[in-house]
């Protein structure tokens, strides 16, 4: 049995590696370890963990997580790197963190204001397929990696939404506009104001508008690696009233052309052998409810022929395949295992 | 005192229209009709209607419906022209529904797929304001109105949110983009599977995309004539899990040229005398819980200067602004009252 | 026109009280203070008070309260009573804190553990009129008065819906056994992990099970009223998904030689002529939704002869006229006014 | 390989069997068979078990059903007796409806007033072990099975709250009151208007209230066979804004003579071997969210001694636990499988 460490095992990430590693069948749960909450019975900060709920939360150090097969990291921005300095080299450590995402130091800098540590091997196999031009080798990568860096929840929906038609050459890379909504976990376990109950039930409100959002850079970053080219984005996020789920309507200019006829087979080519990626049949469009809990990403495709635009809608699960299912995923390819082991393949609805 | 007639005061547009009314210091609630539940005590469908509570639905006819001042038409798109036409011309009749609200026939053959029976002037003052051109027209051509169509939810926000900056052209009318969150309460009061409390709880979920929302023809026409020019826009709505309220986030391009500071200020000049249209302070931006079950519209604007976009959120209340307060709105302006008589200015939050 | 001053501005019931001042028509709103917001626009803590949202709050001081005809005291369990005693003793002071609302000062000591402030005139008039004995007293009472005690929200909506029933010996005193539902604002503004949203949506739990609740005192005071003899509750209480609203089920032994038939009428005598306590038509039962921002009870009795219990539910805002709302109409009647002036009394719903 | 069939896979109940199927190491899913969806694709009704999108609703016939090993019959109530006289006697059989659940001709057609089916064993093998009398003999009746009966919902969180103390003796068999609020799916995908989002969202409404409920004569035969003595039960229902989840209020009267302190641990030891059902450390109580989706039971007591009321709250997931999870439960037990296989022991929260 693989052994596996989480670190920041309190927070919403650390909670849904923990739910995900007791359905694993080769991976179990060892030390689970946090900061503020180090002593505490796991049952009293994630009482939905039932089997766990009698163990402790430990502190957060290498020697109590050195000695683990598989580290997850799931700290808070910037606190990865230190760490996973100081881990053996041979551990497997994926972090759920941006600090090793983005691998411009100028970037980094911008929208962090901090010392870049670096980029490690990004972990969303699915971005490589959809490009289309390195079948597999993403994954090559990642099956030989030690250091994984896991995509941040927005860049996952908006970048597998786009990616197939930017490589494809069927979507322009100029003036790219994406609004996303999102469940509240994916602010996390703080304490604001601003994500009381009382504050987000029966609301929708946006945030982080005008470009200055964190995820920004991951989402360019990715879907220039796409396009071939340097692609910006309009990118809005919105919280939703709803614990989990990100919703990503995406929408970019028709390639001068193009027959929209030609365009959704585009999608369903690129994902095709995608084991969690799923292009809905025609007509059918994504509910942030069918993927939660589940490690999938479903996709609709459309063009609006009146005014030259796509429109592609993305829904996953911030939690599963936006964070702690893609470090599964991840942990799995590293580890030798097939790809979709322990994965939840179906979502919890209603 | 005013007497006023409901018809359709079973659905959801109509049940607040009449709550609105119960709070109306000029105007009292005379026949309330129905279709299918006509006879039924309103307490059966409106249980919330208190007051009314022990008074009974009547049938859609002419005769029940003439003899009072006012006649809202709450009624399915489709079911106002024949009506209309049969009520004495001195009565002031608002229509709720999409039937007079579309200038152009073509646009409403294609979008609707019936005869087109006109355009009746349009209830929105704010947005002639907006446009600055012509101050204080609009509100005199409904001031003498018989007949006003009162605009709908989405047209509602998406209008207001755009129309001073292309009015003033510091946004571009090429390649506007709205993505729009509403609440259940805009779907209707049908019995849909995919509107069941266990279906949209928990789930965001896209629908009419690719420009087939019949809502787009609408927005198009008021962005015309804010801009001057034909306006086209990539419209996307989706269904949000709370009842009431729009969150729309539009986006165009920044006029070339146009210093990003000086855009707001467009914003803040064109709704400065505005009673129901308010622009934040700058950082703040709009929720939907803010404006619920009052007429406001909220509003903040950004420039992305890094994508050259302009990014204007608006909220309102589907069905108050929406819908039910834009028509008292309107019948206060064509009865002669003040424009804001019995209308809530603060929304119910949390 | 009366002028108000709101202490405790700032939080739920400070800003529900200044919402329905807003629509009152003889009552303006003058200072509105707070603690640590104190300085701050009330626009950034109450952004859907609209029409107040460039105004800012002041510091909570004697001084800066004293001068106006009504003082409304929001402030946590503990602050009214210092405050109070500096206040003028010609100013209307309404205090929805749970101060002074006990007349045992062995039970406040047990409940709150600090030394017990007194008691003033208790603002729930329609209590003694459910009691049958001394219709009108009550009222007379709060009209004369100078300090009113504004009822808790769990204690109205349990109060209202047992009253009729103990003061007409149709309930047995023993072994009532009450478990209510509440929105989440009921539980304040407070930053605690429990009431993110991320926690609450989705989710029902209880809280202050065995007893220990700080209402139960407040309750068993009101029913021993009523009961003319000393009534003890099973009081559960729950927090629901949900931001306003409570839902109190509420059942007690039909007593013997009582016929069932005869139950349900006496609900309906006993608030025959209250403007805002509303027993449903038979079948009907209460839904929080119904009562939202509105000062409305509705109430629905049955008797289930199986077991022998009366089961008697009851649904109330609990901002509204479990707090807000009565300080209002508490004010009303203190300052002379018609009880009803400026209260919603039809719900927000859907 | 073990073959299961489901009948009537298009409802909730259906649904959540396939998805928990989906994840089950023994057994596969072979026909799906539904009413008025036969024919279409999984995907269309239930998008969220993505593996099985793609494959067809048959008709629900005894030819589609026969062949498997196991058939899970999710039908409505009174459909399932007629296909399962059909079915052969070594297949194994699990009625999730309510057909098979009552002993009692005479409560059967009071609450469902028609012709009695009969009794199959009841499906819930920790009600044995509460009882503490005969444990493991359930177990041993559904080992050898070929026909079960999946209990209701709200008898499962009721049965499991209240056993162990009436079989102890710790609680006293009369009097005993229920209030429990029920997720919307607990009222399945019937397009009724009061199970609209528009109207769920927000609100809590009891139904059933006054002993009137079908499950009401379910729980007494479980609690009756618990204490040993007839027990009837006060209880009302309440629907709650969430998709899933049940919480369970339950207060019997401390039996006289029984110490306080000792009654906790009576739970404690009822259940110390059982893998689903927990009872939390003292001082946490059950949260809905913290079962969702899994099988597991959470419980919490507590004595109120002030009036003789020992209060005991259960929270499960309907769908799981609730339907869907016993009956597999129940299929492992009868085909000889470990009773945990493929039952998800953690919830998902937030």
């Amino acid at each position: 049995m693989i052994r596996a460490a989480v670190a920041g095992a309190s927070g919403y990430a650390g909670g849904e590696i923990l739910r995900l590693l007791l359905a694993h069948p080769d991976i179990e749960v060892g030390a689970m370890t946090a900061g503020g909450n180090a002593g505490e019975r796991l049952g009293s900060v994630h009482p939905h963990l039932t089997p766990l709920a009698g163990r402790r939360l430990e502190e957060t150090t290498v020697d109590v997580l050195a000695g683990h097969d598989v580290v997850f990291l799931a700290l808070p921005h910037g606190h990865s790197a230190d760490l996973a300095a100081q881990l053996p080299a041979d551990v497997v450590v994926i972090d759920c963190g941006a600090d090793f995402r983005l691998e411009s130091a100028e970037a980094w800098t911008e929208f962090y204001d901090t010392h870049h540590a670096g980029a490690w091997p990004y972990g969303m196999p699915e971005l490589m397929t959809a490009v289309g031009r390195e079948t597999g080798k993403q994954r090559s990568v990642l099956a030989g990696a030690r250091r994984i860096a896991v995509p941040g929840c927005y860049p996952t929906a908006v970048s597998l939404a786009l990616a197939p038609g930017l490589a494809a050459g069927v979507l322009t890379p100029e003036d790219v506009v994406v609004v996303a909504a999102s469940g509240t976990s994916g602010a996390g376990k703080g304490l604001k104001p601003h994500l009381l109950g009382s504050e987000v039930m029966g609301s929708m409100s946006p945030y982080g508008v005008g470009g200055v959002h964190r995820h920004t850079p991951e989402i360019e970053q990715n879907l220039s690696r796409a396009a071939g080219s340097p692609v910006t984005v309009s990118f809005t996020p919105t919280l939703a009233p709803m614990p989990r789920g990100i919703l990503a309507t995406c929408t970019a200019r028709l390639a001068p052309g193009t027959a929209a006829a030609a365009v959704r087979s585009v999608w369903e080519q690129a994902y095709a052998d995608e084991p969690f990626v799923h292009v809905l049949p025609e007509g059918q469009w994504p509910r942030t409810a069918d993927v939660v809990g589940s490690n999938n990403v479903h996709i609709q495709v459309t063009v609006d022929e009146r005014v030259g635009r796509v429109v592609v809608v993305a829904a996953v699960d911030n939690l599963t395949k936006g964070t702690a299912g893609a470090a599964i995923q991840c942990a799995n390819l590293a580890l030798g295992l097939d790809e979709t082991t322990g994965l939840p393949r179906a979502g919890v609805a209603p």
